[in-house]
C-alpha cells in the first residue's frame, strides 16, 4: 500500500527509543524525512544512524526536551512547516493517589497535557493554511480505562485526549487530523522498567513479572513496536484524512467496553 | 422517597449561588447539615440565612476560595469528617485555542483538576474508615462533547474525571461512591452571563441569546436548578452505594453518542 | 424527596417478581397506581396482594406474556393510558456462540428488542401528546461490556439500547424520557439460578458459587433489589425530565471504561 | 507499506458495488485472491473483470444473497478456508418508527445481525484453528449516535456490534481480530439514492441534496471509496493482529463524543 507521504516531514518527539522509534521508522520507510527527538544525546545518535543507514531520507536528529519552550523551539528550528507530528512523551511512575502532592500533579499536567498542546498550538495554523496535517498523540489504553495506581499518567492524558478532539473538529476540513494511539503493553523498555519494578515490589523473578503483565493482555503477547509503527503510519497516511478525532486502541484486543 | 441522609454533614464547594445552592438545598431538605461555601461573603451569608430560615439543619457559611491550600482548610475545619463532599467550581470563560498561554493551562489545571483532586484525598481515607462517603463532582456535559472554544473547561476536568473514575473503583467497597453530574445548560447566572457575552459577541438582543441557547437543547428548554438538585441528592442516598463511577448527564437529552 | 408523581399510573412489565418487583414497590410507595405484570399468575397475585397491604394505591395484576401481541394488549386495555413503563423480561441462558442457531437468535431477538419496541410504539405517541412520560428499561451491564457467553443477551439488548436512544431525542421536548438502569448482579432469584447453574456446572457449592460472583463485584457484595427500585423511581420523577437517553449503571461500581 | 497478506484468501460480502467494491480493491492490489459477491449477476461479472484485469490474483464472483443458508453455503463453498471476511449488507430505508411493524423488525434483525453472526459462526473455528484471521464489518457511523428515523439500521447493527465485540475477546489469542468500520457518508450509489429521496421529499435538487449531506460533514466533503479500502485493507494486515474489537469511525471528523 502506497501511503502517498513520500517526502513529506515529520516531527516526532520522543522518538529516540520504544514506540516512538518505531513510529519514525515507519515513516522513514514510507519516504518521509524525519526528525528524530530525545533528551539523550547518545540514543538521538544511534537512531539517526541507524535510520539513516536504512532508509534514503533527511533523518535529522535534535536532543531537546520537548516539555521546554527552548525544546519545542529547537525541534521547530530543525523543521519549521511540519506535516506530520508524533506528541510522545515518558510517562510518570505509577504512585499511590494518596501521596501526590499538588506540585508533582502540576508537573505532570504541564508536561503531559500543557506542553503538547503548546506544540500543537505552533503547528497547527501551518498545516491548516497548507492543507494537509496529521497530529497523532500516543496515549494509554489507560485513558478509557483508568488505573488509579496510574492516576497521575491518565488524568494529564485524558485532559488531553479531550481537548485533542475538540480542536480536531475545527482543523478536518483542511485535511488535518488530530488522533491518538492507545497502546497496553508493548514490548518496549518501558515494559521492561515496569517488571523490574514489580520484580523489586513482589519479589518475584523477570519472567514472572513479564508472565504477569502478559496475563492481562488479551492477545496472550505483548505488541510489538513495529505493529505500533505500522499503525502510526497508517493514520498519517494521505488517505486517512477522513478519520480524525479517534483513538485507536493498541492493546491486544484487551479493553472491556463495547465503545 | 426517603433518602436516608438526615444527620448526615455535607461540605459543598462554590454552594453561595447557582448549582451548588440548588444541591445545597435539595441536602438540607433531606436533613442534611450543610457547609456553604463561597468567595463572595453577602452571597454566602445570604444562602445560609435563606436555607437556616427554610430547613431545620445546622447551616454554617464558609467564606474561602476551595482552590488553595487555606481554602481547603477552612472547609474541613468547619466540617472535619463530611459524608458528602460536592466539588465545583466556576467554569473558565470561552477562548480561542490559539491564544491561550502556558500559564493560563497551568492556572486552569490547578483550578479545575488538582485543587478538587487535593480534596479528594484529604476527605478520602476518612470517608472509607467510616464506611460512607458520597463525592459529586459538577463537570460540564463537553466533558463527553468537546467543543474547542471550552478547551480550558474540558480539558482539565476531563482530566479530573478520568482520576476519579480511577479511584472510585478502589473505594466503592467502604460504601464510598465517586460520580459525575454534567449540566449542560442550567437556568443559573452562568447562562446568563454567557447570553451577555453572545449580545456583545454578536450584537443581538437576551432573548435572542436566550433563544440560541436553547435551541442547541432537545428538551426545548433549560434545566431548572431544582432539578439538577435533586439528582444530587439522589446520588448521595443511602441507596445510591450501588452506583459508582457513573456520569450521569443532565442536558436535557441533547448529548448524540449511545453512551 | 418529594418525587412529584403520587396519582400517576405505571405499566410494569415482567413485575411480579425480581427487580421489576421492586420497582413496583419504590413507586407504589410513591403513590403511582401501578400495574403488575407476570406470567405465573400465582407471582402477580401474591405481589398485587402485598402491595396492596402495604400502599394506599390502586395495584392491578395483569397475567400475561408482554412479549406477545395479546399480552401487550392486555396491559394497555388495563391502563391505556399509563405516565411511566418499565420494559423487562427475563435474559437468556448463557449459551456458547457456536452452538446457537438462527431461531434461538430470531426468538431473543424478537423477545428482548422487537417486543420491548411495539410496547414503546404503543405508548410513545400518547404520552407525547399527554406532556410527560416515563418510560426505563431494564437492561444489562453487558451491553457496556460484552462477555460472549451472554451474546444471546447483549446482542439484541444493545440493539434495543441503540433504538430507544434514538427516539428519546425527538420525545424529550415533550417531556419524555427515555432510560436505561444497566443492573449487575442484585440479589435476586435470577442470580440463585446462575448461582445454580454454576454449582452444576462446576461442582462446587452455593457459597462457593455466590462468593466467585461476589468477587466479580467492585462494591464487594450484590446489590440490593430496593437500591434498584429506589433508581427506577428517582428516573420516573417529575424532576427527572431533563435526563433521558442516559444508560446508569447500577454494577457497584464495577465498569471499567471512564464512560 | 507491505501489509503481509499477499496470498491470502478473503470472502467480501456484497463487494460488487460501493464501499465493498472498494475493500476488494484494496486487497486485490496487496495480492489477496478475492470473492466478490452480489446478488445481481450483471455487477458481479463487471466487478469480477475490472480487477481481473487490474492485478494478478485469483478473482471469484460469487452471485448469491448472502443473507440466506443458500447464500453463505455458496461463498463458503467457493472458499472454504477464508483468511479474511468483509461483513457487509445493504442498510434498509430511512422509516418512521410509528410505522414500522413487527414483522419489517424481524427481517431487518436477520438481515443485519444474525446473518452476519451466522456467517461469523462458520468461519471462526477455522481461523482460530489456522491462526490468523481478519473480520471486518461495516457497520455505520450511528451505532455510536443514533438518528431516529434510521432505527431499523442503528438497532440490528449494534445488536450486531456487541455480540462481535464479545467474540472478540475470545478469539484475539488465536490472531484473529474482529473489528468494525464505521462510515458516514461516502460518495457512493447509497449516498446518490439517499440524495434521490431528498429531492423527492423535499422537492429541491440534487446538488441541494448533496449540498445538505456535506454540510453535515465536519470535513467538508463526502468520502472517498479508496479511502474506506485502504483503512479496510489495513486492518486485514499481518500487523494490525494486536488491534481488536475497535470501532474505527470514518466519517469525516463528525462524531461529537470524546470516544
Amino acid at each position: 500500500m502506497d501511503l502517498g507521504i513520500a517526502g513529506r516531514s515529520a516531527i516526532l518527539i520522543a522518538s529516540s527509543r520504544g514506540l516512538g522509534r518505531a513510529c519514525a521508522e515507519s515513516l522513514a520507510r514510507e519516504g518521509v524525512n524525519v526528525i528524530i527527538n530525545g533528551r539523550t544525546e547518545a540514543d538521538v545518535t544511534q537512531a539517526v544512524d541507524e535510520l539513516r543507514a536504512s532508509y534514503p531520507v533527511t533523518v535529522t536528529g535534535v536532543v531537546a526536551d520537548a516539555t521546554t519552550t527552548e525544546g519545542r523551539a529547537a525541534l521547530l528550528a530543525a523543521c519549521p512547516a511540519p506535516d506530520i507530528v508524533l506528541l510522545n512523551g515518558e510517562g510518570p511512575s505509577p504512585a499511590i493517589f494518596d501521596t501526590l502532592s499538588e506540585q508533582q500533579w502540576a508537573e505532570t499536567a504541564q508536561r503531559s497535557m500543557i506542553a503538547p498542546l503548546m506544540f500543537v498550538q505552533a503547528v497547527l495554523p501551518g498545516m491548516c493554511e497548507r492543507g494537509f496535517g496529521r497530529i497523532v498523540a500516543i496515549s494509554s489504553a489507560m485513558v478509557k480505562s483508568p488505573n488509579p495506581i496510574m492516576s497521575l499518567s491518565h488524568g494529564p492524558r485524558l485532559g488531553l485526549t479531550g481537548v485533542l478532539k475538540g480542536l480536531s473538529k475545527d482543523v478536518v476540513k483542511h485535511n488535518v487530523t488530530i488522533n491518538q494511539l492507545l497502546p497496553e503493553r508493548f514490548d518496549t523498555g518501558r515494559q521492561r522498567q515496569m517488571a523490574e519494578l514489580a520484580m523489586l515490589i513482589k519479589g518475584i523473578t523477570y519472567d514472572e513479572a513479564r508472565a504477569e503483565m502478559i496475563a492481562t493482555i488479551k492477545a496472550g503477547r505483548l505488541g510489538r513496536p513495529e505493529e505500533f509503527g505500522d499503525a502510526f503510519a497508517f493514520l498519517c497516511s494521505a488517505n486517512a484524512g477522513y478519520m480524525s478525532g479517534q483513538n485507536l486502541q493498541l492493546d491486544g484486543g484487551s479493553f472491556e467496553g463495547v465503545f
